[in-house]
């Protein structure tokens, strides 16, 4: 059995729609941020870390949203998560990192700034400078990743686009106009009409984003 | 044919001890950091990132390194550098993961400050913090992530191993005591044994930082 800690909205739910899209059993659990829950001891027990995702299963505690989608798809062959092909698995791959530690870490600079500096100008300089980050971000993603859809890699889904799909929902709130960014748009819509993501939404107390 | 495009001590030379350890044939391309030649036309037309590593293969460029590790080791499977268990393959991944987006966003916020904030305090408020953030992420992967030994994996030597090696490098200029991390200073120390990483070094113009 496989217990998936996350919270709502966060980077978690990249994982939480994969595991939907295997169609593997899981639980899910909610880590509550506002009450600062992922710093506690019991969830620190689960996850030094003190983030989520992570995943529990029969052999341990995993984390990191890559390895995570990965070890999602490797033991649900079935889904064909993983493109077979080694150089379209290596682009997946190329993707997944850079979201992981451009695009999510440039996100990151607006309210977690305290994790790499500690004056509070030096946090609201970074909140001032995240528009400007993540959007370089998204616009490296349209311009160079998003070629011929409809999915992140092309005509296969893969763990890309759920991946894609929950960062591109921060795109509001890092004040980015969607529009600017039409691929990542689409690719947005086109993810909420699949129902394992409609059904993560509901799970986890979310709305749709596209219109 | 494979081309790397890397600097000296970058974390390229963990795709390039990998390369190595493969067994592939590959030219390696120096690109020269302190003429900025990373940003300049020729480089960006090669990779739009401005980044080091960048792999040119007969298929197209390939970027960030968790994919090239992955690329290399799925071409050249006899070389074994992928864990052939799934779960150790997730653990793999997860401390790859880790060492890209934790462990080398926390040391660039040394010198490489501007990506994220744009006053010059703010910048030496960063790099005031780097050996605090920097040794955390080396204190979760002495406690959480190296455990028997000798590799990172335990038994069986992987891709975690180059990469590992290539930031555990960056301890000293980051003012951390290695005395401080004695399994990270072993590992680096068995991975400067192995004739793939003396290779690398020698190539790169490096000098073995064990005694």
């Amino acid at each position: 059995m496989l217990t998936l800690y996350s919270s709502p909205g966060a980077c978690s739910l990249a994982s939480h729609i994969a595991l939907r899209d295997a169609g593997a059993a899981f639980e899910l659990a909610r880590v509550d941020f506002k009450s600062s829950q992922q710093r506690g001891p019991d969830y620190l027990a689960i996850n030094p870390k003190g983030r989520v995702p992570a995943l529990v299963t029969d052999h341990g505690v995993l984390t990191e949203t890559p390895a995570i989608l990965g070890y999602v798809a490797a033991t649900h062959p079935e889904a064909g998560l993983l493109p077979a092909d080694p150089w379209t698995r290596a682009r997946m791959d190329s993707l997944v990192a850079f979201l992981c530690a451009t695009l999510h870490v440039a996100h990151a600079h607006k309210f977690r700034g305290s994790r790499w500096a500690d004056d509070p100008s030096s946090h609201e300089d970074m909140r001032r400078k995240t528009p400007e980050t993540v959007g370089a971000a998204f616009r490296h993603v349209e311009d160079e990743c998003l070629r011929d859809g409809p999915w992140a890699m092309g005509d296969g889904y893969s763990l890309a686009d759920p991946y894609l799909y929950t960062v591109a929902r921060w795109m509001e709130g890092d004040s980015l106009d969607p529009a600017d960014f039409p691929k990542v748009a689409a690719h947005r819509a086109r993810m909420e009409t699949r129902a394992p993501v409609r059904a993560a939404l509901e799970a986890e107390g979310l709305d749709p984003v596209s219109a």
